[in-house]
Order: structure tokens, then sequence, then C-alpha cells
């Protein structure tokens, strides 16, 4: 079996990281209040296994109808993991597209079951295949925005294909608060559309490991039972409800993360890149001359870190993370650099 | 299928709590200092996915050949569930020994496999059908010292078992910082054994999720493709990591929570209660009248909360975790009250 591999971690503090879509910004002061607050707490006792503060939190920032519709996690990735184990058996099948995310293939993998992509068009839309039901077939998961693309499927169109499935669909909105549109109103018309959501991104808490899930409340509570009791700590529990109380940071750094997503576009095709306007925290191009992997080591070699990525019978190009206006002055200036060189 | 329930939580600081084994002693103060030290790194960036510095420093206080030898995990629970998703498939079986941690038989549940349960004779030692091999067993689990007895089976007759067995024997030394004894030394002596150890007890860290799996390396890389990338957060790592540079503490906290073990078997002797001699946190103890859930409920209402345990074809009995002297007082007081009024 192949493993999931996430972006390379150089050691901190000697790389400019734009390699796995991180937020470049601190995480907000009052999650970092409510670590050092939980931190003399009684860490001697179990925590909530429920997360009750957090789902209240949530529920209240996204305006869903109640907490019993979040199911919160160890990352979204614990959360991916509950649900294929929990919808997916051996000899059973799950749906993605591609290119998309890597870890839903080995998700399956590991449960002993089979994963079947289903390519996007050209343009990055979603064919009629994608919401064909199939026997075998009991989950299939969009990532919307997508990754490596940065590209959304309007929730008009996921409706469309939720009600031609038979089987749940798990739109994981990891990067939706970098767009205009996500789907929890789905999950509110079709109980077999569930959206999944990470603090990792948009709140700047890649190291803290919280994300969640939300589904129609009898999917939150079978959903309930393959989950560790304790899957979320007490710590991570408090910073991720003082997350959910800080709209007005994500809304500040989400817009000024959007403005240098522009200017990233912008200079990239300055450059002869090719991007795909982008909903996300990244920003995928591809160069007429083909020399991604040479791009990518050469900024590597000068210590920035963007990600290469390859797939097969499809192609390659880079994924550059959003980070401050400083890092991608320092990434573009070498970009040119090389291009200027290499020409 | 049945979900595994935990003990309950109740509101904190409303009950003494004795019902989850948990530390009744706050974790060390470099743990306290570790995470707030945490709190104001970079959060925004993803943690070490595989928590070098903890595996170090358990390595070192464990006298472990090396940190591959260790893989961590978010709450020994998690390290449990990687290993029945890595080594149980669908149809195939485990086998742990009854009474023991339910939690096992709710896996192989969610892992669609089947499970087979050895009792334990009556004295709580293990029958050679323990270790008979068969053929679609795949994973042994062991809780050693076991729950509900806190009775612990010695290495040299784990040894003889795993010798015995064709598939792996898992010893969970959850307790085992309470005993005199542990299998880490069979690990090295035998690839099949495995131990798995949890920070939720002895270190004062229930609230933390922090457990960690011994094994042989070439075990430890093949079970890193089954667990999530990212399965322990940058915070609960620094707090792993001092705790395990805190065996000072622990051992002088086990040995005052070991003074009061003894002191809860003798007065609950003189009350006439039936208690096994515990190498755990906790003692198991029934009484000649029965009213183990009566004495359950009185306690509960008067704010103290033990664990009534119901096993069928076997019996009950109340699970009492060692508290802090007055806490114990406090629970011995009101049982005796119980028995003056009942009997």
């Amino acid at each position: 079996m192949k493993p999931y591999a996430p972006g390379e971690q150089p050691p901190p503090g000697k790389f400019i990281k734009l390699n796995t879509n991180e937020n470049p910004f601190p995480p907000p002061p009052a999650v970092v209040a409510a670590i050092t607050a939980a931190a003399s707490g009684p860490l001697n006792r179990y925590p909530d296994p429920m997360a009750t503060s957090f789902r209240r939190a949530a529920a209240d920032a996204l305006g869903l109808p109640g907490p019993e519709w979040v199911l919160a996690g160890n990352g979204s990735d614990e959360i991916l993991t509950i649900l294929v184990r929990g919808f997916v058996g051996e000899g059973q099948s799950l749906r993605l597209p591609y290119p998309s995310y890597i870890l839903y293939r080995t998700l399956a993998d590991i449960q002993g079951a089979s994963w079947e992509q289903v390519p996007f068009a050209d343009d990055w839309q979603l064919p009629a295949a994608f919401g064909e039901s199939r026997e075998d077939l009991r989950l299939v998961l969009l990532p919307n925005p997508n990754s490596p693309s940065g590209t959304i499927v309007p929730p008009a169109q996921i409706k469309e294909i939720a009600d031609s499935l038979d089987c749940p669909l798990v739109v994981d909105e990891a990067y939706v608060d970098f767009a205009n549109e996500n789907c929890l109103d789905l999950v509110t018309q079709n109980e077999r559309v569930m959206v999944t959501r990470t603090l990792s991104k948009s709140y700047g808490l890649a190291g803290l490991r919280f994300g969640f899930l939300v589904a129609q409340p009898h999917i939150v509570a079978e959903l309930t039972k393959i989950k560790d009791s304790y899957n979320c700590d007490m710590i991570s529990i408090a910073a991720a409800t003082a997350a959910m109380h800080s709209q007005d940071w994500l809304a500040e750094k989400v817009a000024a993360l959007n403005v240098t997503r522009q200017r990233m576009a912008i200079e990239l095709g300055e450059m002869g890149f090719e991007t795909v306007p982008s909903h996300a925290n990244f920003v995928w191009c591809t160069h007429p001359s083909g020399q991604h992997k040479a791009i990518y080591e050469y900024l590597k070699a000068n210590q920035i870190l963007v990600r290469y990525m390859e797939f097969p019978e499809w192609g390659d190009g880079l994924r550059i993370s959003v980070g401050t206006d400083e890092q991608i002055d320092a990434c573009l200036l070498m970009i040119r650099r090389f291009l200027n060189q290499n020409s």
C-alpha cells in the first residue's frame, strides 16, 4: 500500500513555506488566550467527548439549526477517516474527482475498499459521470474548492449530483472560507449531503488539528459511535471554540489573502504562466516551458518551498500557497529570475 | 452496533470523580509550562507528523533502543484503532480476555471483524486457550494490568503466550506505571509483541489525549502508513515531551497513589468487601450483600462517582479509582454509611 505523502515540513523558520496551504498569519489572539487558560484547567480529567462548547460556537457562527448538526474531529482528516470507515466496507467503493485530494484513495486502500476516479473536464467542470449511481458505490468525495486547482463547483450543480446519487456525497470544504459560496444549505435540504471543514487553513491553526463535519443530526449520531470516545483534547476544544468566536479576524485575514491571491495570478500571468481562477488560499499554475520541477527545485534551493504536483496521465504543475505579501514577493522574484536564466 | 460507552463525565467540580481512573493530581508543572510556550508557537504551521521530540523523550525515559521504536497517537485509543485497522480485516478475528476493556470489541465491530473472549480463571489467571493459534485470528489484546480487576499477568507468562501465537499480541499497559513489571523487554525479544501506553492515567493528562505504541521499528513504519498524517497536534506533542521529562514527578505521584490504594483495599476489606490486589490506580471490589448498584447510586446521589460494572454471565462489582486521600476518605465514609443503613 502506498501511504499518503503530505507536503514537506522543514525545520521551522528556515524556509518560506508556500507548499501546504497554511495560513501565513498567526491564529486569532483569542485562540492563544484560550490555550493559555486551558493549560491551567483540569487536564487530569477527560475532555468533553462531544466538544459541546465547540459545537455550539460552530453552529452559531455558521447559522446551523443547532449543535447536533456538528461532529468535531482531530483534524478534518479524522472526519474523513470516520466517514470512510462508517460508509465504505471492504470490497465496496468510493468515488473522487481527478486530480484532487489523494488522501481519499489512501483511506480507501486502508479500508480494503476500491476507489474510482472521475476526471474533471478540461475547464475543471464535473462530468455527468460523477453523479451516476453504481451498485457498490458507497461514498462520493468532492473537495470544493478543489485542490490543486482552486476551482469551485457551484452548489446548484452539487445539489443535482447529490440528488442523482444513491449514496452520501461529502463536500470537503477545507478551503471554502476563501470562496464566496458553500454547501451548508444543501445539508439541510438533503440528508445525503455532508460538509467537512477544517481550522487548519483559514483560521491559521494547522498545528492544532481540528476539523468538523456538518451533517443531519441522525447521521452525526451514528458517526459518533465510530469515533474514538475522546477524539478531541481539552485544549484544542477550547482553542477551536475561541476560533469560532473570531469571525471578524477570519473575515479580515481572508480578505487580505484573497487580495494577494489576485496579485499572484496577475504576476504569474505576466511571466507566461497559465493560472486557474482560485477560490482557495493557493494558486495552481503551469508554464508553457513545462519546467515545473526545475522551478520547484530552484525555489527550494533558495529556501522557498512550493508544491510540485504530478498527476499521472494528466500532467504536472505548481501549487503555490498564498503567503504574506513579502513571502509572495520573494517567491515571484525567484521564479522570474529562474525564467530569465532558463529561457 | 452498540457503541463503546465511556464513564460518566459530570460538569467539573461538582462531583468527586472516582469512576474513570483519572489521576487526582494536576499534571507536572513542566507540562503546563510547555503548553503555555507552545501557545505562542507557530500554530499556523502543521505539526511534526512523527512527533519526533516526543519519541526521543519516550525512548530515553523508557530505555528503548531508539525513537524509531515509538509511534505517537491521539490517546492510546487511537493507537488501538490503528492496530485493529492494520491487522484485522473484515471477517477476521481478534481475541481479548474477559472481563476486560470493552472497547476492543467495539473496534472489532466497527471493522466488521469478529471477536473472541477468553474468560479469566477465577483467580484472574489466563487459561492456556488465550495463547492458542487459530486460522482467522489476527490480533490478541491483553490489558495488563487488567481492568476492572487491576490484576497483572507476569511478563514471563506473556512471553510464553506470544511465542505460541501466530499473530501479534498487544499488551495494553495503560496502568503499568502503577505496577512493578512491564513488557517492554518482550518487545525487543519478539516482533509480535507490542505495548501500548497512555499519558491519561499516571501522568495526569487525560484531557490531553496522548498515547503511544512501543513496537519493533519495521512495525512502527508500517503502522505509520495507516495513521492520519498529522495525528498529534503541536501543543500535545510539546506537552507529552515535557511529561516524559518529568519522571521524578511521576515516581512521586505513583508512590503516593499506591499507598492510598493499599489503604483502600484494607478499609474496604474491613467493611466486608472482597478486593483483588491491584497493580493499577483503581480497586475492584465486590460485597457479599451484592448491593453494588445500590451503593453506586447512593454514592452518586451524594456526588461521588464510582464505576458500577456489570459483565454478563460473570457478575458485577464496583471499580473505584484511587483519588486523593481526602476523596477516598469521603467515598469510604459514604460506603460505610450505606452499609450501616442497609444491612
